[in-house]
């Protein structure tokens, strides 16, 4: 290794570049040193780049959903070697604190989502991996790393969506948003054994892609009727069991209180800016549980081992590949959702 | 049995009198017939005398609190039996359609709260009650009726609430608004042991009975601090774990959710007359829970044992006590908050 | 109607046959009479045949798993109406006593298990269903009555097993006895995500037709291995996460508890004629939790949903089918597993 | 601080003694040393003692529940520093394996129960505590060491029996044992609001002092008495709605089980050596759950929260008090339950 290697740097609103930084270096004894073999652009890092997140840095290294080789271990990591090839969480938990003693891990007081936001991040050669006990996984024999590479950040994201959902046996799932993360919301809520899940988008193409992979049994497009009078026609007038909102707007907001049942649960994953109303003025009788927040990313590991057996497969998700070498590509079209792409994947930077 | 009896008749915005009416019958195979031997005024009843309710229609009889003697029974009637001294479940359930085999016994597609709402109701001589199997609870031997007299509405109101919370051992529990609804909801907090209930509200008269009698363990007024910087500086900053409105009002909403925890609830049991805001933008990472809704009142038989076990008094709400021809006045004071009124108690019309 | 029907009666160990029986009435107001369309013998039943149940009387008609047409209803019934084809539980439930109201169904103090057993049963051309209104259930257009002929025993039976075994997404499930009842509860252990289900039984051909039907994922066959010794092979040497036992013997009683990992799940569904060994010298450090018992039965709406919308498929197990007339032959080739008999499904009577 | 220290070293079953050893050392990097200022004596040290546990090697320091100050701490050692007064639990938990992740601490797979069993104990001066961060928790001010002392093991025990009992409030509760662990399992299931909590012993003395503590709220005497019949007396025929075993005995297990009520929970935490039956004849349509296990300690933070608002208070526990020279007169007196000692606790070597 020399001294220094590729990065995606950000230095301020708009303005992100590939540049020569210094390799990343132990800090904690807990920590791990992971070379990137295979990352992704997300959602989050689109709103950095834009400057919708003025907390982080200048000269920060972006990028949180990775997977990579660890080269380098502290003397308190126990649960992996150098060598091993690891999926990582995107949310750094110490498993020890207040927050991670309850399961709140996204809150933990010396982690949560750190990557590519407060500390450097994966879309680089390098990464350091903080509280690595808990945050790296070995990919099993037999997968491929795009197999797992969702594991640590949209995958769980959406299991969080669907665990908040407290889906039963032959419920009803509505899943307001069809990107990336509300299907991989509908693809775990399967885990549950919904009777039914429809998916509801104004992009009817996505729509007919969820339903033709299965991951949806229906898809509802509000361009085209009244989403939540569909939604109660489907469910005997009452709505849906639980709905859980991926997109982090009004529209979908509304939709997902007003098409769950009374009695049902609403389970925000959705990255909001603003503020929504909530009326409380009809809602105090309905019965509801709504629920929100920053996935936990705990269950990685179950997660595996249902991509191993068969049972959860998201490599319909990858659209688009390429080296670290044009990552300010991917930005412009992952970002502007261009060329259909749902993911884009970041493979190591070519010399 | 004459053929009338007197009730209290709403008919209009602030239009309520005694007056003479047919007493009521059995309709179904599972109603039962109760003569009414003590009830109450409750919070909802106001609304309706104020016209706040115009879905009740004029001649309905008001009134959903209350004990009484089984007269008469329908012939699907198992659980009671004429002579029986009973309290009475405000919220009536079939136990049988898609809400009450889902535990959601307050959306009952048959019942539900109509006492004194869609139905009449109990501030009269007799009350027609319907689904008597799972709407009426036996008066143990030894406690008197006053004992068990809020089981049916608000001790049932503020279990759920603190069900809702899902408190744990050791938590701290903060409650906005301490009326005859909130301190319902902490005496029953207790039932899952928490370290600290804290009592929150304007009225410090109210919050010193409530620690005095023991139901909170602390007052906070926020008339003379930051209530919720006062909650955080007593949890190591983090908030409560669990928090309860039972106010209804912008106030205590904003309060219940900004004091609550990172992974904390926030229960709602107060009735809104207006919507809120939801700070998704902010909570969206949070990772709080979020419900409310109308009482199911399934725990009733509970509550019962604990009362009779000495484990839940609720007597010290009873400040005043009338016979059902003082009811009007009873409507002004109670209405009005007068005369330290917490709750207004009726006892049999008076010939 | 005429005054007497056709019906398989039992008056004493090994003697049972075809009778004729006045037809069933109305007894209570939330009685239905049903014409039995199509019924099963279940194994249940073959021990009542051999005299295994001696509290059933002489003269008792046997049978509780059968759909039919409703022909009469009681006045307090609600949910279904004459002509209704229905599905019915063979678990009966007043949904209003104490152990209804705790969701322990199958304790109901007017109810639980008396189909064919304490009352007549459904291997008749009639029969009388106690409350009707949590124990009948409409079939779906487009469904068969063979669709959701198990709804009512067996498929329920399984998803009683599953649900106590508290599974959870990305589990190892084993499950010991791969007969009709265990396959059951593979088919639903499916509904909480597990990444394996490993069927345990020493009838290879069963065996087999499980792995190729889908219910399991692996079998293993103890006559050709050490079958905990296997299942902890696959599970890094943990053992299963959750195991449920459908076949009540001692080998099977072992292997459930032997099976399962640390902190784990012991699902009893099997039907138990003798005490077994609990190892607490060795368990009370192991951390497991055991539970057993009689289905509850009340997930049926539920079962229907999911076969409605092609998530469960049952038909598989129904390998012979003749009318009532031919019952008794039934019971010697169910009851004695010939012609690799799984279920044996009884039409109606010829005439 | 010299080279060596004052400890008890058990040489084989019966040999216990006061003997000089060397100072323990930091080994991994989130071990911690502690001096130990207070112990006790524990009913598995008293097993240790006399032989019954083989695998305990000669040499070993025995002993598991104490209080002490925090002397040196590792590199990884984050939630507590040097000068720190601590309470440390008996089960050593590394929140990053297999099991710790699913809440199965007592499984730790580089921790579990080890101290006094597989690493050296705390009767002695000091005492090394791997994995330090989850098994410190600092008093706080106001508390006294033996306010605090059995948080580590016997009120954590009493909790875990608790817990797993799935106490609702309301419930009758049994617990049968008055030993110092049953007391703190009825002290515990007190934060779940039953309404009644069944003390059942056959040393009358304990069962009145519990009574009088307000730890139960009667006592049962099975010398006098048909224990399982005076419960179900007690509940209307049904049976307790949770018992729990703390003793260890075939009389109680079978009380434990025969006591509950149909869709209960048995929860046992008495350590066993022996196998005992379990009625699967009757059992298996008896819709019941017994779980059973090692501590998971990890409700310590909680405990000390309860313990500090006085709703938890266990000093009536501690009869006997002796410097750290007197312990093997402690291990005559404890363990043969001489003197009406409950809880002989250790203070500091006294040169």
């Amino acid at each position: 290794m020399s001294d220094t290697m590729k990065a995606l740097v950000y230095s301020g609103p708009e303005k992100i570049a590939i540049q020569d930084v210094p390799l990343p270096k132990i800090v904690e004894p807990d920590d791990a040193i992971v070379r990137v073999t295979t990352s992704t652009i997300c959602g989050t890092d689109i709103h950095i780049w834009h400057g919708g997140m003025p907390e982080v840095a200048p000269g920060r290294i972006i990028g949180h959903e990775f997977v990579g080789e660890v080269v380098e271990v502290g003397p308190a990591v126990r649960n992996n070697k150098v060598g091993d090839k690891v999926a990582v969480s995107c949310v750094t938990q110490c498993g020890e604190c207040f927050y991670c003693v309850r399961g709140v891990y996204s809150h933990c007081t010396t982690g949560s989502w750190i990557f590519g936001y407060m500390i450097d991040g994966c879309q680089a050669e390098y990464v350091r991996v903080p509280h690595a006990n808990l945050g790296m996984f070995t990919i099993p024999d037999g997968l491929t790393e795009e197999d797992v590479l969702f594991v640590g950040d949209i995958l769980s994201t959406g299991y969080f969506g669907a665990e908040n959902a407290k889906i039963e046996p032959g419920d009803t799932i509505a899943v307001m948003g069809c990107g990336p993360v509300g299907m991989c919301g509908m693809t775990t809520a399967r885990l549950w054994g919904p009777s039914k899940i429809i998916a509801v988008d104004i992009n009817q193409e996505r729509l007919d892609f969820a339903v033709k992979q299965g991951i949806a049994d229906v898809g509802v497009n509000p361009s085209y009727c009244d989403p939540v009078q569909t939604i109660r026609d489907m469910t005997a007038g009452r709505g849906a069991d639980r709905t859980i909102e991926a997109n982090g707007f009004k529209a979908t907001y509304d939709m997902a209180i007003d098409a769950v049942r009374p009695g049902g649960n609403v389970s925000f994953i959705g990255v909001f800016e603003k503020p929504q109303e909530l009326a409380m003025n009809t809602l105090w009788i309905k019965n509801i549980t709504i629920s929100m927040g920053l996935v936990n990313a705990n269950r990685i590991p179950e997660l595996i081992k249902l991509i191993q057996a068969g049972k959860i497969d998201t490599n319909f998700l990858i659209t688009h590949r390429a080296p670290l070498n044009d990552i300010v590509k991917g930005y412009d079209i992952f970002g502007g959702k261009k060329e259909g792409c749902l993911k884009w994947v970041v493979t190591p930077y070519q010399k």
